[in-house]
């Protein structure tokens, strides 16, 4: 039997504008990104997701293709799928959000299968986070791991119950900005340090271009991002990369430390294929040589001797 | 016989301010730093530079302690030293320079001692291209390697004079937006590729808290910069890193780029220990046994397990 990952966050249909194109409707959203990045391993994945009636079957089709349970995802009659249209600036660090239709994902009332009530592992993806308290409040045992994306807005306007939902959770993933957001602390390990204070054992901090931090104890792990020629869409880089390092720790059942580092270099392999392409396209479409051949570029790009004492 | 390296650049008074203190006059200069961070290491290390009689012997005294030849260092009867006042904000990533006074620097005529004519690895730091262009005329024999430091003020009104040293250089150290700057490319990786184009066979591109990268042919090798908890003053982080470079090369006579990745962690530790303390501080106080620890540390950052097929 295959160990279980639970993902609890948006479907949507994005309207993405980058240097280097611009399409009108896509297939986006955290849970999305999240469900079809983990699904490239070996485990029982399972959304919990609401949708409008206006949800393509082609992408239903997509995700249960990729074998992930969609028996939580709930689509509402006469209902609107949640859209975000965004534009990239020139150096694709940066993005203005240009029209935001929460729809259906206003009165979004999550309710989890009994069968991923008692999953291994959990993911919250970015979302209202008492949609994530009321999600959690619903499992039946305790998972080896809950992990947490989160972002500025909900810090902003929702810090009481966002620090309810920090303190349950056993990892937060998020980025520089976010973190220095959260803490008022411009130094990094500060800003982990205090982060550790409200709750999660590890704290996972994302720099885009510049890779990842893993914060546990005072222990550090710095991966980094693969350089590319070409970004082409950043859309779902931080929510493919949440996929592959719960899809990994899934598939491992392992949630030591030194299984962590791996599961970051996964995650930002995944990562770095979402960006390559608009949307989901090469995520799904990487072959496991691709995916080898990348994991490879990791190990070359980081390795070095050096005579220790 | 120890391998020489031959250092050209500027020795300085800096005032500085940051975040955490100021102070008024302290030793500075990019041949400073670069000579103190190369002599840790075994080698024969002579600096090229100016100084005016304002020049204590105290700070004469401390690069000879350290084992530097400044027999290619001019002092002008009557003249001042080079004088940089600098504030850094409060990310401490960025700086304002307050004031410049060029003063004994304006007329240096670099004149390289025969000793040093025939140095295995010469360092142009960070300098006015006419004067580095001056001090590579004077070798008698072709350097394993020439690694050169530049900034964007020498591109933008001397651009054809740095072409030429550009053209005759190994390897060329900058920073993400002077490498954006000099070649109009974004992408690290076409910078880098232009860049080559451009004479170096290597190029290092620093990205200050988000370590550096390497590149030589079609291969890259990505160093991280060790998370502190505190940054004090970044003054001289470049030069240090750039003096502990060439300091483990020529040391080692190994230019290979398996040599080169291992000396950027040896780069990227002495600019650690430089950003902790004013000026030139923990540069010259660091031990042995920390200098071990931090290479260690630096190992531990980087190292996972990952199955490669």
């Amino acid at each position: 039997m295959k160990n279980k990952l639970l993902v609890v966050g948006t479907m949507a249909y994005d309207a993405i504008e980058t240097p280097f194109g611009k399409i009108d409707k896509i297939l986006g959203g955290a849970a999305t990104y999240i469900g079809l990045s983990a699904s490239r391993f070996s485990l029982d994945c399972g959304i919990v997701s609401v949708v409008g009636d206006d949800f393509e079957k082609k992408h239903l089709d997509l995700l249960e293709d990729s074998g992930i349970d969609l028996s939580g995802v709930e689509q509402v009659k006469g209902g609107q799928t949640f859209f975000w249209r965004g534009k990239y600036h020139n150096d694709l660090n940066t993005r203005t959000t240009l029209e935001t239709q929460l729809n259906v994902l206003e009165n979004f009332n999550p309710i989890i299968p009994d069968h991923y009530k008692d999953a291994e592992i959990v993911m919250l993806g970015n979302l209202s986070p008492d949609v994530q308290l009321k999600a959690l409040g619903q499992l039946t045992s305790k998972p080896k791991l809950i992990v947490l994306d989160t972002m500025n807005f909900w810090m902003e306007h929702f810090r009481e119950t966002l620090d309810q939902v920090i303190s349950k959770v056993d990892l937060i993933s998020i980025n520089d900005e976010e973190a220095r957001q959260l803490t008022g602390e411009y130094s990094l390990i500060r800003a982990a340090s205090q982060i550790h204070d409200m709750g999660p054992k590890y704290v996972i901090i994302k720099k885009g271009e510049h890779g990842a931090l893993l914060f546990y104890n005072n222990e550090i792990f710095c991966a980094p991002a693969l350089p590319l020629e070409e970004v082409f869409d950043p859309t779902g880089a931080g929510d493919s990369f949440a996929g592959g390092f719960t899809g990994y720790l899934t598939q491992t059942a392992d949630i030591s430390f030194e299984n962590m580092k791996s599961a970051i270099i996964y995650g930002s392999a995944m990562a770095s294929f979402t960006v390559e392409k608009f949307g989901t396209e090469n995520l799904v479409n990487h072959s496991p040589k691709m995916m080898a051949e990348r994991l490879r570029a990791f190990k070359d790009l980081t390795t070095f001797e050096i005579q220790l004492e």
